[in-house]
């Protein structure tokens, strides 16, 4: 059973701080308890005593006579100690902390937040907050905040009670209302992942949304606990997300190429696209993803038909539909035949199907056309836009038609297998009809672009639960079975001699232990040597100089293609070595790298960077321009598997250039994939790496070569 | 004077096919002159006969006793040509055809409004219509249409009545009104840049919004006459557009490079941009401009400040400001030296300056920290964002000092010389203190990418107003005198030898008319002629084969790179003609062009296209897979002047790749702008000409150098 059943569900609450004063915050959440008719047993406790709201007060937890599930806490920081103490030792399962003055006003309420933890995790009590306004839930008609909250089918756990209040005005104007819904604050224990946990198994939660400003993480598995939680939830119901802090992109510098390009937003919202989370940018568009996904039925793909009785808009939602990840594809002429039957020969029935004038003549066109295309086994999904609901204003028998043809089109929608929503100019003015489909499990829209925007996140949603689907099956390519101990083994060595650079023959190395089909490369440490290895190599061979010290080989003058020769193997030895003591004269140089050179192929990056709040990721990119002048690259956090990594190269821009794009040949997506996948596994095994970089890796017609390898570890906490 | 100065300050107005039943659109219309209190004599032409609304009818406009300036004309189609004879007749200076069943319906409408436009015409009267809603005109009160229209700072032009239906609700909402409102129908004779044109010298229009599906255009004049009509309109007033059918873009396929790329759309933008247009995507947008533009002072520059009660709402709006082309830069040390005085230690002030919490103390924080902001010269603009008009709730004492916070604001905002615009949670409420604030000329949004977008908006404005000043500055490079004349003769001498294609050696001799710096290239005919026109070129040369039958010369084996000897010369040139003759036996092989090989540089394709309603336009783009893969091309309407080439250059995505991206040094970006304005001047000159290509073009530190050129002439008419 979750630890928040007592949080969502608790069969008695006290409220700690409660007050018959009307401007304080102990009266306001007092007010809402028993306004909202928790059905439960409510305790104040308060220390000055009396009745409030008709209830009697005592003077502390302990005093209360019965269990307590849920202990509301709105006291002052320097108070808080010794009552969460009392809590403890009166057996209260959950603990909100209202109180602000904590970690958000510095140093000294970090410490209290240190302490409370420590009181609340000793005593097995979870704790939701501090600096926070509340929760609700709809299952014990619990209001423990201090907003005005309705039950219905969303649940939004908020990281703001501003926008609490904000996404509560418009939501009471569109009639949705709760589950759940709660304000995390600065989540010093219970966090997002705990909230998404529970509202897995909330059946009265159709929907989960969420504002986020960022994670409370103490370790990279918090940021993890998260993505798996929302997993799990996001294939049962749809999850919603406003993430703030996107402009902080690319603010962050580093020093590899994975690094400088994975700024923590980019892996944020990686994350959350992993997690199956579908990110909306504003409150408004929260809670139209609310509205359709607690209304609508499923999409089954992201084919829309548009009918309208307005040119312009159906054109304009035709122009959306594109940009909201939508196709509004030419009908079939099965369906075009029928709308045939139906309209008359100026009507465009393509797609929009325009009834252009029509209606005034005869209104049940719209139902006819609608069957239709609900019929239709290419259409996902379609969306009605115009002046439906200003018919009325016509005459009374328009308006007596208009609702006739509303029940009937509300009733073959509601028969149907596909979402429908609705856009009318008249949607601000509600008119009776209007009411009455958007009561009925229509949305109606007084936008276009919220229409339109709407049915892509429940064709979006469709996507997300077949991913998610095709991710758990746990697809993996071929790994050895003793890759972890073997890596460890040549990791541990390298950090016992005090370096956290690997030189590229260690880098190979690690690879080799995970499987992957890298050339054989061999250390030479004299010219004579050098000549050897080039007679067992053989054909083109290339040398790198190897030197912890020296990460840019290129620019150290420490590298050498094509070399052809025993003589010239010598030769370039000499002179490789040379320059790198020219380069750095105190360098620790072990040698120089000699490898087979390889089929050159479309350039690609495959590398992995280190995430202080998700850890380990994988990023997929196409090499030259692509990455250095258009930051073309995808990422996941580590591990995935074989689905979302042929999801992570189908993501970039550039994409064609690996199908063929130039006169090639198609290049091998699926080796890509493999390799991605392998270094994500890679990197979640063996957490002493801090960063990888295969660069270039050249992708071919059959399979890939991995030209260089670089391995950075993490450096020592 | 403008010719529609009686359309929209008639001093008479007649209604021809008025009528006194309420189902009748003569009824609505005649209800409307009426009811506005039309300025003038409004006659009712009925064969009913009888009075309507109190006034007279006349059987026919002839009838009518005074002048009539303007006539609404609401008959079936059938009657309308004697109809028209007859205002013609009465000189009747502008009529509104509000009838439908034209062009719309078919080619007998097409036929019949090939007829009114000639009695039109013949009789100089100007014509609206048909198929559309009429007009409104606040300088007379004239309401010539069926919709109920307010006076006040916009003028909206439309193709569609029901868009006008859609924003004319929420205008209201919003307390908007119009100076001129108009519906151009099937624009048969009136077109968009009539009306740009007369509401350029209409001083009680602050802003002019434009709804569009499309020009009508006879020739590409048209569509030009609306790029200029707009460009000498923008410098005086704000125009925002929505214009529909962006998803069209990319549909159209075209054979060589520059014309796949330039889907009509694609240009239709670019000529929006230039044209000063700003194009908003909705109706509720174009709103939002109109009041942001009607209210606002006009912003210097991108740089905005936020003042935020809500940390998050503020983070959110920071978050957007990049997303609309905003900069939400670190405040100056003096700026927040000042802030730091005003507020507490734990409120950040960088931007967004956050009230955190203070104004439940302090309401007047507020005000001060907005006066430290308009008064910094580093902000352009100051949007405020969170809570403002809810701390009303709190008590009496906070609604009286919200009002007397916001009144004082609002002072300061007016006496400043930058733009403020608000958001507020509280916004659809509507409290006392937000509406004084938006009545005293601050907008209002309830949404924060509303807000944000809106100052990205005014920003636009300012940078559109001094990308036109310089534009008209007429800077271009030097073209001899006497190149068009030239460049005739050469295409006059290929038209008539009754081809389209010109060859390589043709297409460089008009880029030499014009200018262009272009390497000589000589045409060899026998293999001993290229021996001796190596031994004149010297180093390295390149030797290409010229038939206007073979397009692509690669393809044909018909191009040879690095000839460097004269027997190699007379060996390419045999292999060059054996290939070509093999690639098409019949083709008209006039021989092998010999040009110097150039330096090599960053890959450029500079092109021109001809578009059917703009005409000749002119392409920037880098080569290779930027163009091939990620289409990065730029556009304009030619001619164009050297700032608009600079901007065309600077809009890529890939502008990197110039700037001396991958180490390398800077290109010549003048150079590119230089042959760019000349080709868009070419283009603009040789009507001739269908497409111009000159790809690769490669853009060197200093200079350029056109490797390749194509020009195709216009297929005869």
């Amino acid at each position: 059973m979750s630890d928040l059943v007592p949080l969502f569900q608790p069969k008695s609450v006290a409220l700690i701080g409660a007050s018959s004063n009307p401007n304080k915050y102990g009266y306001w959440t007092a007010k809402s308890l028993v306004e909202n008719k928790f059905e439960g047993d409510i305790y104040f406790v308060s220390r000055s005593g009396g009745e409030i709201f008709d209830h009697p007060t005592y003077p502390d937890i302990t005093s209360v006579p019965g269990e307590v599930d849920l202990a509301i806490i709105a006291i002052a920081p320097k108070f808080i100690l010794p009552v969460m103490e009392q809590c403890v030792e009166k057996g209260v399962k959950c603990a909100i902390v209202v109180s602000t003055g904590f970690g958000e006003v510095g140093p000294e309420g970090k410490e209290l937040e240190r302490q409370m933890l420590e009181i609340a995790r000793k005593g097995n009590m979870r704790l939701q907050g501090p600096n926070c306004m509340g929760t609700y839930s709809s299952a014990k008609s619990l209001n423990a905040s201090i907003i005005d909250l309705a039950p219905g089918p969303m649940s939004l756990v908020l990281q703001s009670g501003n926008f609490g209040i904000d996404i509560n005005f418009n939501a009471k104007t569109r009639d949705l209302g709760y589950s759940c819904w709660a304000t995390i604050g600065n989540q010093l224990d219970m966090r997002f992942h705990d909230f998404v946990q529970y509202i897995e198994t909330d059946e009265d939660s159709k929907v989960l949304l969420l504002y986020m400003e960022g994670l409370r993480v103490e370790s990279e598995e918090d940021g993890r606990k998260f993505i798996e939680a929302a997993k799990k939830t996001a294939v049962k119901k749809p999850i919603a997300a406003i993430k703030i802090g996107r402009s902080a992109a690319g603010a962050r510098a580093a020093a590899s190429h994975t690094g400088s390009l994975a700024g923590s937003e980019q892996i944020f919202d990686a994350a959350l696209k992993q997690a199956g989370v579908i990110r909306v940018d504003s409150p408004r568009q929260l809670l139209d993803a609310a509205e359709a996904f607690s209304k609508c039925k499923s999409a089954k793909g992201n084919r829309i038909a548009i009918l309208t009785d307005g040119g312009g808009h159906g054109v304009m939602a035709t122009d959306f539909a594109e940009k909201f990840g939508l196709e509004a594809p030419v009908l079939s002429d099965a369906t075009q035949d029928k709308l045939k039957e139906i309209l008359m020969p100026h009507c465009p029935i393509k797609n929009p199907v325009d009834l252009a004038g029509t209606p005034e003549a005869d209104m049940w066109v719209f139902d006819r056309c609608l069957d239709v295309l609900l019929k239709d086994p290419e259409v996902d999904g379609v969306i009605i836009v115009g002046l439906y609901g200003g018919y009325a204003d016509l005459s009374e028998e328009f308006r007596t038609l208009e609702m006739d043809v509303a029940k009937s089109m509300v009733e073959k929608i509601s028969a149907a297998d596909k979402p429908v929503v609705m856009h009318s100019i008249y949607a601000q003015q509600q008119p009776e009809c209007l009411k009455y489909i958007s009561e009925n499990d229509v949305p109606v829209f007084g936008e276009v672009d919220a229409a339109v925007r709407t049915m892509g996140l429940l064709s979006q949603y469709s996507e997300i639960k077949k991913n998610l689907q095709e991710e758990s099956d746990d697809e993996l390519p071929n790994m050895p079975s003793d890759r972890k101990e073997k890596a460890e083994a040549i990791i541990n060595a390298i950090k016992e001699s005090g370096r956290t650079n690997l030189v590229e023959t260690e880098a190979r190395e690690i690879l080799r232990c995970y499987g992957l089909n890298i050339a054989e490369a061999y250390l030479a440490t004299s010219a004579d040597e050098a000549a050897e290895l080039y007679s067992k190599i053989g054909g083109k061979v290339v040398m790198k100089i190897v030197s912890p010290d020296i990460l840019h080989k290129t620019d150290a003058g420490g590298v050498a293609l094509s070399i052809n020769s025993e003589e010239m193997a010598r030769e370039t030895f000499d002179k490789l070595m040379a320059n790198g003591r020219n380069y750095k004269s105190d360098a620790d140089i072990f040698g120089v790298m000699m490898t087979t050179m390889l089929p050159s192929g479309v350039e690609c990056i495959i590398g992995s960077s280190y995430d202080s709040t998700f850890g380990p990721t994988v990023m997929f990119g196409l090499g030259g321009i692509f990455v250095e002048i258009l930051k073309d690259v995808s990422f996941r956090v580590a591990p995935v598997n074989m689905p979302s990594c042929r999801s992570m190269i189908r993501e970039i821009n550039g994409l064609k250039m690996l199908q063929g794009a130039r006169g090639t040949k198609p290049c091998d997506l699926e080796a890509l994939a493999e390799t991605a996948c392998i270094i994500s596994h890679l990197v979640n095994e063996l957490r002493d790496i801090a960063e990888v970089d295969l660069n270039p890796v050249f992708a071919l017609e059959n399979g890939l070569a991995i030209a260089d390898a670089r391995i950075v570890l993490q450096d020592e906490k």
